[in-house]
């Protein structure tokens, strides 16, 4: 938080307490909702946050309210008279209604619903109907809509009547009689236009669309690929139904980041902030992976098992290089299996790509490998022998640790590189199915070449 | 890549084979430039691309330039006449020209400002002087300025006067005489306004700003909290000098989550495509942490090499028992770096809340170490005692793995959740400084709690 913002803060708290409430709303006006949100969740009690609510300018008034988490948004809405909820559900935009809807318990969606013109409930019940994650339900039906045989004087006379509760005026659609999507023309294509111009003559008629169904993460890579400020959503029949806003469009790409990162760490995805997250919520989100792959090393621990005697038999210096391999088998995987899953998502990479993936993966691996042999033999030679003086580090059993790890690196590179690939094309999620695993499939193989090559060449 | 999509393609590689270039630009008007971009960089060779590129319908030609990646741009460049170029560049908008300069060897610099008006050249020259990854260096000076005594009307006329090649103009800037910012007025609030009105009297004076030396990160910030299509840049003055648009903050937010994911993955940050990266590259990349990181398990080793008799010793179970409590450290610790990390990175967490995340961090981690040591004391004697008929597996022993379990898992999550913590107050980046030192941290110190707890109970 900037210094600025902080004193600002100040000014708020020492205005509500004093109960200078004047002072208190010329202060909020010149703030951004976001913010008062950010004020009210950090310094204001349950009973606090209504009174506060209350004081709030009414142009505000549903701004701050969609920016709130949704235990404050619960909160509020329980304390609300009819009246009040109804006039803050007016001011919000219907994708925003719907977006608070999906968090409510069913008693206060029923009093939203209640609350609602009977058009903007209607519009509400069907996008509540789309699958979670698709366009659908990021969309809103608040559009600019022209037609195509209207002239440019018109689609203005249309903007100033219906633009005020659209979420973008700057983007108009053209469609129709059938509302099908024929075109769109942009507020700026319209200023630069002759009045007497028709819209069917200036309008783009190569449109890109997304698809109700569409996976938000695509509609969000579209944004980021096309730089618009708004795209179209249309239904199988090619019915404009909705837009999607760059501002959605960049929460999605904020949640898609977070979400990949929780689960190539292993924990579940969890949309809400960190400290709003209780215990129990953190402890469930992270048991699972914790305990299956607690579990998985009952893998690792039957080779030891098998081999430790063996190994300790020739010498213990073998068994105490053991975590050096595992660990770097694990980094160098992970390193590969984040790069390509990462690429998956950004939509550099696909499937089909997997060849050109492992031609590269295999050259970097051997350049990393021998760079990684070398290095391991030297240190285990001049850090471990000559400078802490273990004598058992001798030059013949150093390289066979050295030989184990570039065969490791060059096998971890593989498996990490092809699992997220493979994950992608049978349509599991390759953050999930690759990242955790890795470590495990990598600590289980490199023991296994550890082992392996120990014995071939130590007990020949 | 959409089956819609290939099959463009396909028709593209047709038409350009067989030399019907009347096809192929029709087909070319109908796309969007960084498809056309992708079609190029997967399907052409370095001579192919000059030809197609010089096929380009003109009012296309610069916005697919800009989609290039470096080194298609370079080649283009090299091929191009001085008209060509001039063309090109007068068609772009500056802050993509900066950006292309970036990549640009010396000699290919010279020409595109040589080629470039006076007027740009200077503006390119200062934005160039900006320090990488601040808000200057992102940001254009091509904007709509207006002035708070003008009518809507004149403000209508200016825009249309010099809106066609501003990046925006949908959000208008008004500065007085000395060029200072003083409010803001979106083209919606002028269509909504009467013609006769004054600018000062419907500007918005509440302005966010940024300024020109802040972090693009923060930037990119405001836009996902404050929904805003543009953001105004000022200097320390308070002088407009230029707009950062949404367009440009979603690329930022891309760029800024690839290289935090990279970062927790022990790879050093690169901002090219995965498929764009040479073989060296990647090794560059990706050999200074593993390097590390192998060297640092040194302590892992010096540890093992101390104990080891011992723990053999007292049963050879012990030490098959060490990667799964150093694999479920390092796990746990994971979990808790990387959530830190994030809500570091989105602005949920600052240094002050240090005590909040211990807080919720350790009881946390109670609930999941006494989950994951109840189970791997079930797992050592269900599945190892029982299934697999390990004898040494007895009781005691395993309830000594247990209890190192529940310690270690604790010990992990501090750790995880508290370097990032500090990493961020001194100003070190805490995805690289926490993410790749967590596992070699927690593996040393879950291996003493674990030779300790071992010693302690079983050799009493």
């Amino acid at each position: 938080m900037t210094e600025e913002l902080e004193l600002v803060f100040e000014k708020l708290t020492f205005n509500f307490e004093t109960r200078k409430f004047a002072e208190l709303r010329i202060l909020l006006l010149d703030m951004e909702p976001f913010d008062i949100a950010t004020y009210m969740e950090e310094n204001l009690d349950d009973k606090e946050q209504i009174i506060f609510f209350r004081l709030l300018p009414k142009e505000l008034a549903s701004d701050v309210f969609v920016e709130l988490n949704s235990d404050m948004q619960e909160n509020l809405i329980k304390a609300f008279t009819d009246r009040e909820l109804k006039a803050v559900v007016d001011d919000m935009f219907l994708d925003d209604t719907v977006d608070i809807i999906e968090e409510m318990p069913a008693n206060v969606v029923k009093r939203i619903l209640k609350n609602s013109d009977p058009e903007n409930r209607k519009q509400i019940n069907e996008l509540l109907e789309y699958p979670e994650d698709s366009a659908g339900s990021i969309m809103t039906p608040e559009f600019i809509s022209l037609s195509p045989s209207m002239t440019v004087e018109a689609a203005f006379d249309r903007i100033r009547a219906t633009g005020v509760n659209k979420e973008t005026i700057y983007t108009c659609y053209v469609t129709n009689r059938k509302k099908i999507l024929i075109g769109v023309v942009t507020v700026k294509s319209l200023l630069l236009a002759d009045k007497k111009q028709l819209i069917e003559d200036i309008m783009d008629t190569a449109v890109v669309t997304v698809e109700t169904v569409e996976d938000k993460e695509q509609v969000a890579l579209k944004f980021s690929n096309y730089d618009y400020i708004a795209l179209p959503v249309v239904d199988k029949e090619g019915c404009l139904v909705g837009i999607v806003t760059v501002d959605d469009a960049v929460d999605v790409i904020q949640e898609e980041a977070t979400e990949d990162i929780q689960k190539m760490a292993a924990i579940l995805p969890n949309e809400k902030p960190y400290l709003q997250q209780s215990v129990w919520t953190i402890w469930r989100n992270r048991i699972p992976w914790l305990l299956l792959l607690m579990i998985s090393a009952t893998f690792t621990g039957l080779i030891l098992n098998t081999y430790e005697n063996t190994l300790s038999g020739i010498s213990t210096m073998l068994i105490a290089c053991v975590p050096m391999l595992m660990d770097t088998g694990g980094n160098a995987g992970g390193q590969a299996s984040v790069t390509v899953i990462r690429a998956l998502a950004l939509g550099d990479l696909e499937f089909k790509d997997i060849f050109r993936v492992l031609w590269k993966e295999i050259r970097a691996a051997i350049l990393l490998a021998v760079t990684l042999a070398v290095a391991c033999f030297a240190k285990l030679m001049l850090i471990d022998n000559l400078l802490f003086g273990f004598t058992d580090y001798t030059p013949i059993r150093s390289l066979v640790v050295s030989l184990a790890m570039f065969a490791t690196v060059i096998m971890a590179k593989i498996v990490g590189c092809v699992l997220p690939l493979i994950a992608k094309k049978i349509k599991l999620d390759p953050a999930v199915v690759a990242s955790p695993f890795i470590t495990t499939i990598v600590d289980a193989l490199s023991l296994l070449l550890f082992c392996g090559i120990s014995i071939a060449i130590l007990q020949a």
